[in-house]
């Protein structure tokens, strides 16, 4: 175990050229914790000439990333291109073949292909770590996988997109719309031109999956997350939730139930009072309930150069001093394989917002809806009066379940005095 | 690595017991996940017939621990007796020296010999493994060295200790003195009879001594920790607190500054905007500030049968898939020596609360003592008016450094108006 770790690295954005000025900067202190040095001999990217503010002479360069897994003087090849499918995929399925252990940011990859992915690593007997993957800079794989190894665990959430919630807490700052504050999140690099992927909780989703997977020691199941992103979120939903004692955040939140999983990605209105209601910008944080340790809370930052790199050398530390793990924790062929709970049967509460002619009767409509479909009213607020005008009427259900809830919705929409099409947001019990 | 893994229990209390439950509950998860079975084959205690809720029958028993480290049959031993010294001490050492790793969650046998112990572990090239040493089921150590293992730290302070906070979260929620509310968590077992390593804050200091040696690269030296408890917070200071937009805290505080290192046990005044503010009860939390991946934080269950035994579960997994780093991250023959900052040149905000005569001058003569020592005042409150009778006074000060604090403290003291010793809380800008 003296010998150098020789690396290859593929993709030299943000994340490779902060893993790069990690293994430069602290190349001393990292080969004495790893007890050999750790040495980067190869790298592929596609602009040679870019200034990235590293020193790239003496280090092989690649045009093609995929030819890094047959490339010599390489152990451990570092993906940090991104996307699910690609010269991403075909590197690493490449690298593992030629058995050399990997470490990926990729979420994407390893929400699509990482139950194929991590049982190829295993047959090759390589590590295939992904702490990047999740939650940045926040060791939370190595904390499952690990560190809370000996529990079953039966919930996992956490708010796992920094945009969303850099999103999310501007708005409740300044009181401005979602399409106002998104422009601003762009203009300071906070969100993509294309914000697809954060806004509408599929980067959460990917994120989610990874997590339930190491979290249940059951095979990743990207395809049954339920997702639904903040773009429907309202500077007034954040205004009656502040009055009602709640946050309103996008969370990921995966539970095991009677036998089934539930994967969810959808805003949630959390309670004032809470440690995940104070998560702002972009922090992510996730909540771990273990049956031995209790509940584990653990927070930091989501993303960025740093904290991102940060996780990729640690993973690239851990192949150095010899370490490999199963990449779900579980061994592959004995990861479960367990029913969808249909987002249908989920039992919760709920916020509804309606938007109403404030008339004689319009009340007495909508709770012999509710009452009908054996919805229970916790709380109502109705603000302002405006005889003959669009009022909003705010309700908040007892427990109940989102089938009755959604036959409920359904039937106050197609009401004549009610104007809007119902909001909805689920109130998350911590 | 299909062989199973033998291991040694000396301690039956109640980690010990929990750690036996969990062996046997999650016996099937746990040997899928390590790829060998865990067994437990042999155990000493003191009592041997004392009814633990658990099976000891076909378990070789030993009445002296010590005799463990030389038991056929034992690869990993787990001490559980707790202690610095004697049976806990002589038996870490004897089974290093016969080359088998130990598990422990001995807190101060590592505070005072972790750095003699570390480097035997080292020499020997087994595991000496504590995560369960500091804030029970919080992985941290783990976090530390591993997860967060490509960052240099500067800064990592924390709630570590169960008891105190909850005894603060009492003294704030029901506004009884720490007399009343300490006889009540002895009575519910939340504290010991004796509860001196908890209330004066010993137990906080021989974890932040592992902590700062694990965060730093540092030797363990728990001899330099400045410690003080909380046995002479009022319910007047909390109330004080909250009224000045702080809460009051047992934090442990170890920082890198200028090539020396700062250790302090002692209440602090957090802000109440703060996630380190609301953690309430026996729940820990632990914030590390690394260059690369920020701020981290990780809340969780710092003592109990499952927390507990959930981490010394989790060193012996560690073990069993062949994990061996250096017991505090660095190579024990390379941890720093750093020189101790003397607490008087600790720089800081303070909260002062003067026991007066309300009387013409008082004042006058306080602020005098102030300028005259360089501290300067940032806001003040008198509570009330009583001529000629007693009041609190409470003083905020800027930003100024501990000796000329306690400077004017003395002098402050001397005068004829001042009827009570000055309290002086330190202020945590977090």
């Amino acid at each position: 175990m003296t010998q150098t770790l020789n690396i290859a690295i593929a993709g030299l954005g943000t994340v490779g050229a902060g893993v790069l000025k990690i293994l430069n900067q602290h190349a001393d202190m990292l080969s004495a914790r790893c007890g050999r040095a750790l040495v980067v001999t190869s790298v592929s990217a596609r602009d040679r000439n870019k200034d990235r503010g590293v020193d790239l002479s003496g280090l092989d360069w690649f045009e093609d990333p995929v030819e890094l897994a047959t490339a010599a003087n390489v152990d451990v090849v570092v993906e940090v291109i991104g996307g699910s499918e690609g010269a991403a995929k075909d590197l690493v399925a490449a690298a593992i073949a030629e058995g050399k252990s990997v470490v990926t940011a990729n979420k994407a990859l390893i929400a699509h292909h990482g139950a194929d992915l991590g049982a190829a690593a295993e047959g090759a007997g390589v590590a295939l770590n992904f702490e990047a993957a999740v939650a940045g800079g926040i060791p939370v794989i190595k904390l499952l996988r690990e560190g809370l190894a000996a529990n079953a665990n039966d919930h996992v959430f956490g708010i796992l997109n920094g945009t969303c919630n850099y999103i999310l807490t501007e708005m409740e700052k300044t009181g401005r719309s979602f399409d106002e504050v998104l422009a601003d999140a762009q203009a300071l690099g906070y969100a993509e031109a294309d914000p697809t992927f954060d806004v509408d909780g599929i980067d959460t989703a990917h994120k989610l999956a990874i997590l339930a997977s190491v979290a249940f020691g059951a095979a990743v199941d990207f395809g049954s997350v339920y997702t639904d992103g903040i773009r429907e979120i309202s500077a007034e939903d954040i205004e009656f939730a502040a009055e009602l004692g709640y946050r309103i955040k996008l969370l990921g939140i995966a539970r095991l139930n009677d036998g089934g999983i539930e994967q969810r990605v959808h805003p949630c209105m959390v309670p004032l009072d809470t440690a995940i209601a104070h998560v702002d910008g972009v922090t992510n944080a996730v909540v771990i309930d273990g049956d031995r340790a209790g509940r584990t809370v653990i927070e930091g930052q989501g993303a960025g150069e740093g904290p991102t790199a940060s996780s990729v050398v640690a993973d690239i530390m851990d192949i150095a001093r010899g370490v490999v793990c199963p990449p779900f924790g579980h061994p592959s062929d004995q990861l479960r394989l367990l029913p969808t709970l249909e987002q249908d049967s989920h039992e919760g509460r709920y916020y509804i917002r309606l938007e109403v002619l404030d008339q004689p009767g319009v009340m007495a409509d909508i709770t012999a809806i509710l009452r009908d479909q054996e919805v229970s009213v916790a709380s109502f607020i109705q603000r302002g009066r405006a005889p003959g005008e669009q009022v909003s009427v705010v309700i908040l259900t007892h427990t109940t379940n989102e089938g009755r809830m959604n036959g409920s919705l359904g039937l106050i929409e197609s009401l004549d005095s009610v104007i809007e099409p119902p909001k909805m947001i689920r109130i998350k019990h911590l």
